[in-house]
């Protein structure tokens, strides 16, 4: 159990960045195998390490774990990041599940040829779907589910902050929102991954994009 | 805890599928409120019920569950079809969320305008990626997790058989995943489930998507 927990993905957000963050709320160190070309990603197919020839995959545990939203949970559960109980948990799932659809939409931003439609999509979401509820949610209480910091807060700080990126101003009119950045931001770990130099992914630049591409052949479909 | 387990969804398969053969299962009775027309899902808007504006939505226990796998995997571990430690349960997550990737591939076949170029991606990665592990997956145990059945097992076999509705001799070669199909068909619940007169969904037809697209107001992306 002393082995460190490797993360193997693109050097870029994509799908591992929430599996970052939470390791990184767990206070989990983890090392990094960074996949740059076409032959690195067949040397982990031929090896058998990917069940359905896809990344992320983590290793922990002794076990080489694909899927993200299952290696998230897993990392949930182990950290007591998840909830305590079968209703905590699937409330816990709900606001998870609506924040991974949501994010889904940012993540494939890199990836379209013509950003404007895509970033109007999001705003779109963002107003009409997404920030109401978790405003809402956040203004009831100090975190999501159970009083105290579980997996859905952590992705609920990563998707805010994302979305700030693409309209620096949109949480303008959500005060509870911006409220609850600044108690999850005073986190210390959370601190420490905001300062440059950190295993925080930047925001995808070309290379990243060139690289997935290059990966998968350009067949990718985010 | 005596009331009954209501799903609110379309008549016809869908998101909601995987959820209707989970209970049945679980052997859990459930009613259906169908969405025929815009002004029912309007009302459901209205009244708070559906946190993302999204169905499926089930109630149970008092709760009015929303996202399709966070309602999935609070029935199967309520009713001990989720694992029973942490790794067994990362395990059945991780077959879990490739089944429903793929799943989702035919989910979205009734809603391509042309069909064909959708059925020759559903059957490449059928054969190059989700056959060839769920076959070795079931040659080396009887259920894919921890020897009994589990959500991952029912995700399976409604899998492999929308499959062979779309491609009818597709698992000529895989004789495991055949047998599997006998082992799980022979649950009675599933006998039963099966047989004309059931919950079970038929095949998605016109009166479907068009009720979908009527609701969705043509919006609907699957």
């Amino acid at each position: 159990m002393s082995e460190r927990v490797i993360l193997h993905y693109f050097n870029g957000r994509g799908k591992m960045e929430s599996i970052r963050w939470l390791l990184t709320v767990a206070e989990v160190e983890f090392d990094e195998m960074y996949l740059t070309n076409r032959e690195q990603y067949e040397k982990l197919l031929k090896d058998g390490s990917l069940m359905f020839q896809q990344v992320p995959m983590v290793e922990i545990d002794g076990m080489k774990l694909i899927q993200t939203k299952a290696i998230f949970q897993y990392i949930a559960e182990k950290y007591s990041l998840h909830g305590k109980d079968a209703k905590e948990r699937v409330m816990i799932n709900m606001y998870c599940e609506g924040l991974m659809d949501f994010m889904e939409m940012m993540m494939a931003l890199p990836f379209c040829v013509d950003r404007k439609p895509q970033l109007d999509k999001i705003k779109a979401k963002a107003i009409e779907r997404y920030l109401p509820v978790f405003e809402k949610a956040v203004t009831e209480k100090v975190y999501l589910v159970g009083g105290r910091v579980t997996c859905a807060d952590v992705l609920l700080l990563e998707c805010t902050l994302m979305l700030e990126e693409c309209f620096c101003d949109i949480l303008r009119d959500y005060d509870s929102l911006k409220s609850f950045q600044g108690r999850m931001t005073s986190i210390p770990a959370v601190r420490r991954f905001l300062q440059p130099g950190s295993k925080r992914r930047p925001i995808p630049d070309e290379t990243y994009t060139k690289t997935v591409q290059e990966v998968f052949q350009m067949k990718i479909q985010l």
